[in-house]
């Protein structure tokens, strides 16, 4: 069967869409030595430097938040795979400063690997970097250990956060405190409904039938809790918003950023009305929200989204609203 | 068979989803009188105002777009449907002010009639208003007169460049000249790939087969320019942007704004890549390019994308660049 996908040749995906990509936003990131999306115009180097890693075919994630705020260097791998460690490696001395680099990994196994190995070699090389895991995913439940807890969303506003530190100059050490405050006062949640294609191999990359959901299900099709019948866009705020919450540990009074991150086909329309039963729960619980909704992290033309949260305060929401210039995020 | 839609009863879904935008993006935009986006923090009236209209399902556009240097109101129709002319003219007497006002109208049947019974009131009541009227489709052909042609994505850019002017303090009549050269400058050239649900029905809005495509499809399955076999990347590009470039009348030395849109499951890897290949067109003729990559104007989940090309000079490019915020569209 013809893949209903505007590609060339499977095995060119990754170096064309990051060429493509580096064209488009040539003037804001540019590539450098065939997977570094980086800064068009890098700062000078008084500032932390924050890197992070991922497999391509989730676009924007995370080359899309390359630029001033938020990342200075993404170092993407092929289709739904992590970079190997000598690119990251390569990022992590290009990355290297007095001022040091904050290193961002999400719970992947290919991710953490490389990200393990690239480590071990940034420290006999004497450079200044310190790594920081994201594993926010609780569909595992919230008490299980970090390293069984994948990393979602959460990376993105985590760059935000963490990015505005740097911007603003501060030290390495508080850059990584405020980066280690949001990523432990953060949650997701992951629901998908239909499928999507693998754009290497043309296969589904899981199957589910005409009337089922599944909450918790990972951004490769990794199992959640479980198939339901489809709910509507109320029962399905219902069902998902409490875990969340107590995730967070979110109590009258807080103070929450939400971002509801749509998975590839699923409409800003569905999120909106999901947002809307979201925040008549949060009212009733007298819980103040803020909420972005947008298509952040993909997986392809999979139906579904993630529901993130994350408990704020005022040094968070300070970071949070900062200017940044980035091509698929920019606060004025 | 279930929509796999997160919606509640088909019914409310227009309301719902304006409800669930608005408290989401509360510290940027409000709803009014129920179909109104209007911006948070209206300026004073000095300026020109710049309304526009539409029907849901076609998130973010156009609500998403109104803030600080696009639109001032965005009047909301339901699903794929014009509003009617009551609440075309209440917009319109809501944004009425000495500085007067610009309707940006796309070409569809229902938008023209609502909009075209307005103007008359507008005029019996003596408002400030001017309207023009999009069409750049250029599906069924060049030189066909502009009331067979559709407004397309290109309404978003025109919101950018004439609420640039207005932000400025131009007066009306010069925001009308640049809107209505931005207007005469661009073109847009569709195509879908599969198609999407109607929310309201959980009917398919257009059947196609497993290995077709078709250009020029419009934003509701109206017909394009027939059928052909499933292309490459490199082949959608190679076939689309000459009909693009002639109808902009684009040379040697031109400098063209571009947007590939997708128009809802297609994703950015795929925009990207079909993007390398335009760029290296373009390089090959000596025409500059600066390329926006996102979902402005969406059709549900279907696949496909809009490419659209604008013929810019040095007032368009700095109008362009000009700062804005809005939920959807942020420039620093």
């Amino acid at each position: 069967m013809v893949m209903k996908k505007f590609i060339n040749n499977p095995a060119d995906l990754t170096r064309e869409l990051l060429e493509g990509f580096a064209l488009a936003y040539a003037d804001k990131i540019k590539l450098l030595s065939d997977k570094l999306v980086t800064r068009a115009k890098p700062k000078d180097k008084n500032k932390v430097a924050i890197v992070s890693l991922g497999g391509a075919g989730h676009e924007p994630a995370s080359g899309g938040f390359v630029g001033e705020g938020m990342l200075d260097i993404n170092v993407v791998g092929e289709i739904f795979a992590a970079p190997g460690p000598p690119k990251v490696i390569e990022a992590l001395r290009l990355a290297n400063r007095p001022a040091g680099v904050l290193f961002i990994v999400l719970n992947h196994a290919g991710d953490v690997m490389s990200s393990n190995v690239a480590m071990q070699m940034a420290k006999k090389e004497g450079l200044h970097v310190k790594m920081i895991l994201t594993h926010e995913d609780i569909a595992p439940g919230i008490d299980v250990p970090p390293e069984d807890r994948r990393g979602l969303v959460g990376c993105v506003p985590l760059f935000k956060i963490a990015g505005a530190a740097a911007e603003a100059g501060q030290p390495l050490e508080d850059v990584y405190r405020v980066a280690e405050k949001f990523n432990n006062n953060m949650a997701t949640l992951a629901v998908a409904v239909k499928t999507a294609t693998h754009p290497s191999t043309g296969q589904s990359i899981f199957e589910m039938a005409d009337d089922e959901m599944e909450i918790g299900m990972g951004q490769h099709g990794e199992g959640g809790t479980g198939r339901s019948k489809m709910m509507t866009a109320d029962q399905t705020a219902e069902v998902m918003l409490p875990s969340l919450l107590k995730a967070v540990k979110a109590q009258k009074g807080d103070s929450l950023l939400m971002l509801l991150n749509g998975s590839g086909a699923t409409t800003l329309m569905e999120l909106f009305i999901i947002f809307r039963r979201i925040h008549r729960l949060l009212q009733e619980q007298k819980i103040d929200v803020v909420a972005r909704i947008d298509e952040y992290l993909t997986v392809q033309e999979m139906a579904g989204f993630q529901m993130f949260a994350a408990k704020m305060d005022q040094e968070l929401w300070s970071l949070w609203n900062a200017p940044c210039d980035t091509p698929y995020y920019t606060v004025q």
